[in-house]
């Protein structure tokens, strides 16, 4: 079903590849600008470091020898956006990351072991902040590209014609528990305790006719930094942006999490020794901001507005799971 | 004589760091609107790969485990910024990049472990090229952070009329053997067959007005991608572009040598198996593009254009080497 591996000696020969790169291009263009005129400063993200997200679903982090200390590379740069608004407000990265994926992930369409996210944070915002921003941001850079690029969308066969409910209806927000009884109705059975399975997003995916946001996953699903709502213990004040046509999830945010006691007690949740966050919590020990934002993949993007098959065809020099390459 | 290691705890909410990171910001800015408008692609560089540039002057590479097979962060991008000509004429990243340097240059002011390079490729061109877009960025970067962020430069205590030299005369262009005589003729015992050494060209860079370039290196003291002069053996059609005032190198770049066979000789010349440089010499067998480019570190201009003492203070999470930080 999804296209195999490339061969990289024909890859970036390739028109069609040609044309999804000017539409990353464009849609990183699309988002500085966006973002810069709404006030955020944009940084650069870290690559190595003592710590990094835990992450969730069996990826594996990598560890590099750091001078004799064991560091890892980044598989999200959470910790450092919190850290950063001690000195911007609004901030964001495009950042690199690096997960060792399951594998069977590689036959997913949706996995790169190499991505990049569009990583944005708000001191003193909330969720409706962050999901406002996102949609927005969204609706700015399919605009750009849709306006600069039709010849490549053209291209690739792509019809312009997909993003108009998108760039002229709001994004619905489902709650997880929603989705799930919405999942079991069409017969797939969905845990309500969990992420959405890849199955149960994909159809969710699949019958949208522009992307919306399943909100409120719950505690367990996802990493301690996603604040736990007070009025709801063990659901998190947390979203997923997901595309339709079955390009499936995009985005990823939540409030944070910024009281130290707390963030010890949702390591210790974790089964992870807080220990282990020596800096960040130090930080946390002296205030850091409250604060919302979002991840959002920046392959995933490009291949939902190129109309790519598979993850890969959206990268230069794609990692799928398993697979050596460049 | 340099501020010594910052303190994680301080470093963010300290207003100088502030002020440095929005020139950082500018930077990057106004480099994608010039290199854009110039024609140049974006791409996103890699993080990871079977291989990376061996480098020189003691920094050691970094391993990680993928899958199993033995790859490297990435020391620069020269090998993928070659690969990609066969997408892009003209293309450029803000590339990662991820050095273990020595102890001892944590005392230099100019070295990070982690740092950043705007890395610039130009099909067909030659070394002109690549200086011209070099010193027409830096030009163009130079301006933006004086008109727009004229308060931070104040903040900072860095006089915005250090720049008027810089923004309006050309730079000039000096050989590396016109170097050597000049900091012999100072007493200084620079060797002909090596880079400058960074008292030499700390020396060269305390009494210039304006940056400046200095070309045409011996062979061995580079990387084997550095093109030899045809007519000169033995040195190379590269250059390296040095701030004014002390401040030291910013750039180094080079016509490229793009010939499988030569690129195989100079891999030997340099003790390394051209077998562990596989998909790059696969690639370069079946035929990449003649090219020209540079690096320009990001952190060691935003150090310059602020005037920062240390070129840690021109990084939002700055890793010094041998130094355990964030």
């Amino acid at each position: 079903m999804i296209a195999p591996p490339p061969d990289p000696r024909e890859h970036l020969r390739r028109p069609d590849t040609r044309s999804t790169l000017l539409i990353q291009h464009q849609i990183l263009v699309a988002a500085r600008r966006y973002l810069t005129g709404q006030g955020f400063t944009e940084l650069l993200a870290p690559i190595i470091g003592p710590v990094t997200d835990p992450g969730s679903r069996g990826a594996k982090q990598v560890d590099v020898d750091y001078y004799g200390h064991r560091y890892k590379l980044m598989t999200s740069a959470i910790l450092y956006k919190q850290a950063s608004l001690l000195a911007f407000d609004k901030l964001f990265y495009v950042a690199p990351n690096v997960r060792l994926e399951p594998p069977e992930t590689s036959a997913t369409g949706r996995h790169l072991v190499e991505f990049h996210q569009i990583d944005v944070e708000i001191a003193g915002g909330g969720r409706d902040d962050a999901m406002r921003v996102a949609e927005e941001l969204l609706r700015h850079v399919t605009a750009g590209v849709v306006s600069e690029l039709g010849d490549e969308l053209a291209a690739l066969g792509r019809d312009p014609g997909s993003f108009t409910d998108l760039l002229h209806n709001p994004f619905e927000r489902i709650p997880h528990e929603t989705a799930v009884a919405d999942l079991r109705r069409l017969g797939h059975p969905q845990s309500a305790d969990a992420e959405l399975d890849w199955t149960g997003e994909r159809m969710l995916s699949e019958k949208a006719a522009r992307p919306f946001f399943v909100t409120a996953y719950p505690k367990g699903s996802r990493g301690f930094y996603d604040r736990e709502d007070p009025r709801r213990p063990g659901v998190l004040r947390n979203f997923d942006l997901i595309a339709p046509e079955g390009y499936g999830e995009l985005a990823s945010g939540s409030e944070r999490e910024s009281e130290y006691a707390r963030l010890v007690a949702r390591i210790r949740e974790t089964g992870e020794n807080p220990a282990k966050y020596g800096w960040y919590l130090r930080l946390a020990r002296d205030g850091i901001p409250a604060s919302a934002g979002f991840g959002l993949g920046v392959q995933r993007l490009t291949r939902y507005l190129a109309g790519r098959e598979a993850i890969w065809q959206a990268s230069a020099y794609p990692k799928l799971p398993g697979v050596v390459s460049p």
